[in-house]
C-alpha cells in the first residue's frame, strides 16, 4: 500500500488567510527570521523549511486547523519544545508547523485521583515542579525536560532516566486527548487505571510521532514523592560487572531501583574535561554505574549500602561514592546527563538509541565496539544509558583528528554494523528517541512484514491525504 | 460505518472437511455432547451453539483457520478457558469454536531478561507456578486462575487483585504473536522493554476480546519474587474510612502495596455462611479491608503494622488481624475470592465491574445503593473489590424471597441505573471484565463518538468480512 503523498504546494495567500484567521495573525508566524527556530534542530542534523508557523491556543483552534489542512491537503508537522533527536518534528518539504507550545495550561491537578491534566505544550519541567508542589512526583525525567513537551514526550513515547522503576511516557498516560488528522475531536482523558471499554485507542496515538493525529492533552500519573532519595556513583571493571551489581541491586531492593545507568570511562572523561564536572571518584575504572534508590521509608540508605557492600564482597564493585547531600546527588547526574553534549568538543558524534535484552547488554557492546573499530580505526565507542532497560545510547565520536564532516557522511555505514548487532540480539534500533526520519528507510528492514502493512494500513486509515507529518515513521 | 455481517450460514460437510484437514480429525469437534462444554458457560447466562470446534496445535494451524475461514466468509469465536464474564468467547450465532487450549507450550523462560514466552492456551496458574518454580513471580491473579488462559487473559486485558501493583495483564505482556483475521501472522514477540520502531499494535490486539485477530502468544514479564508477604484483615467503618487507610498504605509503603480489597459486611457474611470461610475478626464491621503488602527485604511486617497503628491512631480502623501465617493468607483470600460464588445461595445476582476514580468510590456506592434501593426496594448491594484501582464489582443480590427469574429480567434495567452513576463519576461500565456481548449495547452510548467510530473502523481495516468473533464488542 502506498501512503498519499503530501501536497506541500506553495501555500496560496488565501489559505495562509484562512489558517490565519483560525489562531489570529500574532499567532501565525511568516517571517523567516520568526520561522527560524521551528526550521532548524538544536543539533543542526536536520534542517527545514517552511511557509507558515501556526501557534494555536486550544484544542478547538488544533480542530479547525486540521480540518482546513485535510480539506486543502496542505502537510502538517506537529512540534512541541523541538528537541526531538530523529529530525520528527522539522519540516524538512515545506510543511506547516503547528506549534503546540501556547496550549501551556495545566486543567487540573486531582490529589485524591493523583492525576494530572496537561496540555500538550507543558514543558516537562513545569509538569515535574507542579507535581512537587503539591508533593507529588512526575517521573518522566530527561536531559531535554527543561524544554521538551508532554505532547512531544508522548508523541515520541519518550523513555529517561526513571523508566526503570516508572516505564516509559506510554507508562504515565492513562488518558489522551487527540485531533485527527481530519479534524475531528477525540477525548480519551480519563482518571481511571481500569477501563476495558473497547480497543485501546490511546496507545495508538502515543508513540505515532504526530503521523496520526496531533495530542493535545493528556491525564497523567502523579506518583507519591519519595521521601529518601539516595545516589551511589560506582566503579567497576565491565558491563558484565555492571549487570551483576544490577541483578544485586534487583534482590536487594527491587521496589526502590529507579535508575541504573552506565557509563563508559571515555563518556565520563569527556564530561569530567569539557562539562568540567567532578570525578566522584579517587581513581579511574573502565566503567561506571550511576545508581539511584528512592523510597517512601527511610530505608533507601541501607539498602543501597546493602548493594555495595556485597557487590564489593562479591569483587564486582571497585570503588563507590554515595552522594552526601541533595547537591552531590545533583553533581552525579549533571555528570550523566552531559556526557552527550560533551562529545562535542571531540569532533563528529554517531549516535545511536538502541535496545536489546538486558542480559545481551555486554555482548552487545563489545562486538558493537569490535565492529566499528573494523570499519574505522581509532573510532571511538562512548556507550552509556539505561543498563537497567536494556537501552545504550550507543555514541560514537570520531577518530582524533579525522575530518569531522567525512566521519559524519558515514552516519549510516555505522548505523548498519551496529544495528546488524542489535537484530542478532534480539533488540530494537530505536529503544526511546523513535523513529522520524532518522530511521524511517531503516523500518521496514527490521520489523515485521506484518506489522509494518498493518502500520501502513492504519496511517492510509486515519490520514487518507498524508497530510501529518509526511515522510516521517512510515 | 457498518460492520460486515457474518456469515454463519450451516457449514457445507466440505468446509468442514477442509477444516478438519487442518488440525486432523481428533481435534475437530462436531458431536453435540463433546461440543457442549464449549457452547456453555459456567454461569448459564449466555448459551451458544456451533457445528464444529477446532483445537489447532500450532500458530500455523490457528494461521490455516483464519485464511480458510476468511475466504470462505466462516464466522469464528476465539476461546481461551472459558471464563469469561460477559459472553465474549461464546458462539451465540452458531460461529465455529477456535480453541487455544491445545496451545499450552511455555516457549521459553529467560531467566536473564526476566521474561517467558508462552503461547496462548497456557493456564494462568500453569504460568504462576512455572514462573515460581524458577524463583520469579508472574503477577497476574484472579478468581479463575486455575482455568483460565493467558490468551484470554490478554484479550479481555484482565486484571484481578495484584493489578493495583503490577497493573492489568496489558502491563505484563512485552510483546504478543497474533494471527490476524486474514491468516496473516504478525510476530511482535520481544523481549524488550524499550521499543519505539514505529506504532504499539500490540496494544490493539491485547484487550480486543478476539475481535481483531487471535492472540496465540505472548513475551510475559516476570518479577522477582517477594521475600515476605504480609496480609492482614481490617474492620471499619466505611469506604471513606477504607480509602483513608489507602492513603495511609501508600504513604507508608508505596513500593510494596499489593493489594487492597474493599469488602461490605454481606459480601463476607455471604461467604462466611455459605462458603464456610472463618471471619477473621471478632466482631461484624459494616465494611472490611484485605491488605496485601510484598516486599524484597524483611520489611513489609513493620510496614503493615505502621499502617495499621496509624489507621487505629486516625480512629479509621476498628480491628485488624495479621495473617500469622501462609495457612491463614490464603484463609484471608478465599474468603475474598468466594464472595461472588457465595452469592448463589442467596438468588440471583446483576453484576456491575466498573470503576470510577479512586477518591469518587465511596460517593459511588452510597448513590448506587440508594438508586437500586428506589428502584427495588429490599434489593441487596454486595459491592467488594479493588479499591486500590477504584474498580467495584457492584454486585446486587435480589430481595429476600423475590422470584430470581422476575430479578434477572431486570438485569439491564438495573444496570443503565448503576451506570447513570458511573458515568456522572467519570467512571467505566467495564472495567476489567470487557464488553463481549453483554455490554455491547451501552458501548456506543458511554465512548467518545469518535472513538467509537475509529474502533468501526479499525475493525473493518483488519477484519473486512466480520468473521472474527462478530457480534461482540463493536
Amino acid at each position: 500500500m502506498n501512503i498519499a503523498s503530501p501536497l506541500v504546494a506553495p501555500l496560496s495567500p488565501e489559505l495562509i488567510a484562512r489558517f490565519t484567521a483560525i489562531v489570529g495573525a500574532r499567532h501565525a508566524l511568516t517571517d523567516p527570521a520568526e520561522l527560524e527556530a521551528y526550521v532548524t534542530e538544536e543539533r543542526n542534523l536536520y534542517r527545514g523549511h517552511s511557509p507558515l508557523v501556526l501557534r494555536p491556543g486550544s484544542t478547538a483552534e488544533v480542530a479547525a486547523i486540521c480540518k482546513l489542512a485535510h480539506e486543502a491537503r496542505v502537510a502538517l508537522v506537529p512540534q512541541g519544545g523541538n528537541t526531538g533527536l530523529v529530525g520528527g518534528q522539522t519540516p524538512l518539504n515545506g510543511e506547516v508547523v503547528i506549534s503546540l507550545k501556547r496550549m501551556d495550561a495545566i486543567r487540573e491537578v486531582d490529589l485524591a485521583s493523583n492525576t494530572m491534566t496537561a496540555e500538550a505544550g507543558v514543558i516537562l519541567q513545569t509538569a515535574q515542579e507542579k507535581a512537587a508542589s503539591v508533593d507529588r512526583l512526575f517521573p518522566l525525567s530527561l536531559g531535554a525536560q527543561g524544554s521538551c513537551t508532554i505532547g512531544g514526550n508522548l508523541s515520541t513515547n519518550a523513555g529517561g532516566t526513571a523508566a526503570l522503576a516508572y516505564g516509559l511516557a506510554r507508562d504515565m498516560a492513562l488518558g489522551v486527548e487527540v485531533v485527527l488528522a481530519d479534524g475531528r475531536v477525540m477525548n480519551l482523558l480519563s482518571k481511571l487505571k481500569k477501563d476495558n471499554t473497547g480497543y485501546d485507542l490511546r496507545d495508538l496515538f502515543i508513540g505515532a510521532e504526530g503521523t496520526l493525529g496531533i495530542i493535545t492533552a493528556a491525564t497523567l500519573k502523579l506518583f507519591p514523592k519519595p521521601r529518601a532519595v539516595e545516589t551511589a556513583f560506582v566503579g567497576l571493571q565491565s558491563p558484565d560487572a555492571a549487570l551483576k551489581l544490577l541483578g544485586i541491586a534487583r534482590a536487594e531492593a527491587a521496589g526502590s531501583l529507579t535508575s541504573f545507568e552506565l557509563i563508559a570511562e571515555i563518556a565520563l572523561d569527556f564530561s569530567v574535561r569539557h562539562a568540567h564536572n567532578r570525578d566522584p571518584l579517587q581513581a579511574r575504572y573502565p566503567w561506571y554505574v550511576l545508581i539511584e534508590l528512592s523510597s517512601m521509608r527511610d530505608d533507601a540508605r541501607g539498602a543501597l549500602e546493602a548493594i555495595l557492600e556485597r557487590g564489593l564482597e562479591d569483587g564486582i564493585v571497585d570503588d563507590a561514592a554515595i552522594a552526601a547531600s541533595l547537591q552531590q546527588q545533583e553533581a552525579f547526574w549533571k555528570l550523566r546527563e552531559e556526557i552527550s553534549p560533551a562529545q562535542k568538543p571531540e569532533g563528529g558524534s554517531i549516535k545511536h538509541d538502541v535496545s536489546v535484552p538486558v542480559a545481551a547488554v555486554p555482548a552487545f557492546i563489545d562486538e558493537a565496539n569490535a565492529a566499528v573499530t573494523r570499519l574505522m580505526p581509532g573510532i571511538r565507542p562512548v556507550p552509556f544509558g539505561h543498563l537497567g532497560d536494556g537501552n545504550i545510547h550507543y555514541n560514537v565520536s570520531q577518530p582524533v583528528g579525522a575530518d569531522k564532516a567525512e566521519f559524519l557522511a558515514r552516519w549510516h555505514e555505522v548505523n548498519s554494523v551496529v544495528f546488524a548487532i542489535v537484530l542478532r540480539h534480539g533488540g530494537s534500533i530505536s529503544a526511546e528517541h523513535g523513529i522520524g526520519v532518522m530511521k524511517r528507510d531503516e523500518l521496514p528492514g527490521v520489523k515485521d512484514p506484518t506489522a509494518m502493512a498493518l502500520m501502513r494500513s492504519i496511517k492510509q486509515m486515519l490520514d487518507p491525504h498524508g497530510i501529518m507529518n509526511p515522510g516521517k515513521v512510515v
